[in-house]
């Protein structure tokens, strides 16, 4: 019997995505990488001064290391990248399962869902303050969402080995899960009728999702109106909107401090 | 009579200050140049192309745009930088007087001072968040910070052009000064003993100044003691840490909700 064309496609995906791999580049980002016994790690390029400043970490990696010279440095970066002699070739992280991060941990869960970011420094610099406010997840499309890059790593700033970044099928699909599971779903938005505290009182006592589109275009249609409630955070004055990465720290803090 | 050394200094810097351009590019950034009539403006760089989507804004500016073959663009940029087409050699705008500008206007003042912040797309988001949450001035150091630059501009996102951005000869003195009219100075570190919402929940009803240092040295130490209180943004972990543009914009909401 022929396979049905889902059933291909699904196979597909699942094969890309298991050849799928990011090379991590800078001293920082490789070293979190070293350390992190969840990462599946394949190739270890350094020069020989970056060998030694990661010493530590490649020990406790069990890698070996090829040494490369910093003139030719042979990993397939994108130019401009500030490798600092050490990059990294990994595969994304597996997270696991959406049901089990959200329902797992103390406290009030609190996740971040972000529409089409495609900006790898907006998407890491939010994995970031992710973590440093201890949300859950942060959600993102398989598709037209920044991938796991080193871009993105670098501005992470070691929150990618540890923050979960999902990225799933359908974002509204994940939206309808989430709300079966009890979560408020906030879409910040400045022509949001509510203010965010606004929104965050009356999700007091409930798990949050705080939903963010990319710069310009904003959320998506089926994604705004799949929010519980479109909420705004107030500006001074007429001019001037915050960024992606702006937006969604100030929504994490707000969302936390109304959790507490 | 011999003039003193300090009138000597005093007049080199006022001399070199006035001979100080900048060159700001990409499209946004030199438009929202052209349109500020505040903008003290010498020369204009475009490619045909990008003097036909700037055509009213030159026009409103009264400049002659000199034309120039996009492939030998001549504005001395730095490399990398994307000037789609425009550059716009500009003098820093003057904003006039701390007091002034800290005691005209509606409501509590508020005022963001940055500690050697040299980053200029750390600044220029800074710029961006000041002004959506109606801050009076971000105040820098004239050595070791960020200059106005063409990075800085286009991180600003046009916040450049209306958010006072102040550089003055000596941070300290400044606090103190602002401590003379009445402002509270919370100086941020994630050290902090008491959280960022106790620290204005004491300033309630005084202006605050909200003092962030660079990522890694922090804030120096004459700074430090200046503040009246060192808050800290609570974490939910013990790893990771917000980068400097997202913990003032974190302060800048908090502040901004707690003085309203």
């Amino acid at each position: 019997m022929k396979k049905p064309a889902w059933v291909i496609d699904k196979e597909r995906a699942r094969r890309a995505a298991a050849a799928e791999t990011v090379w991590l580049f800078g001293l920082h980002a490789v070293r979190d990488a070293l350390e992190n016994p969840r990462r599946d790690r394949l190739r270890l390029i350094c020069t020989k001064n970056a060998a030694d400043k990661l010493a530590e970490a490649i020990a406790a990696s069990g890698m070996t290391p090829e040494i490369a010279d910093p003139r030719k440095f042979p990993a397939p970066l994108d130019p401009g990248s500030v490798h600092q002699g050490a990059a990294l070739e990994v595969r994304p992280l597996a997270w696991g399962d959406l049901t089990e991060l959200c329902t797992t941990g103390e406290g009030l869960p609190l996740v971040v869902l972000l529409d089409q970011v495609t900006d790898p420094h907006n998407a890491g610099a939010i994995l970031r303050s992710a973590e440093v406010f201890g949300a859950r997840a942060v959600i993102a499309p398989r598709h037209h969402s920044a991938p796991e890059t080193g871009a993105l790593a670098k501005t992470a700033s070691g929150a990618l080995e540890r923050q979960p970044y999902l990225r799933v099928r359908n974002l509204a699909d994940t939206m309808e899960e989430l709300k079966r599971m009890g979560f408020v779903l906030l879409g910040l938005d400045g022509e949001g009728e509510a203010t965010l505290a606004e929104g965050l009182a009356q999700a007091k006592g409930r798990p949050v999702g705080l939903v963010l589109g990319a710069e310009g275009p904003g959320l998506r249609e089926r994604t705004r109106t799949t929010c519980d409630a479109i909420v705004r955070i107030p500006a001074a004055g007429p001019f001037g909107s915050l960024n992606v990465s702006n937006a969604a720290v100030v929504a994490l803090y707000a969302a936390r401090m109304a959790q507490d």
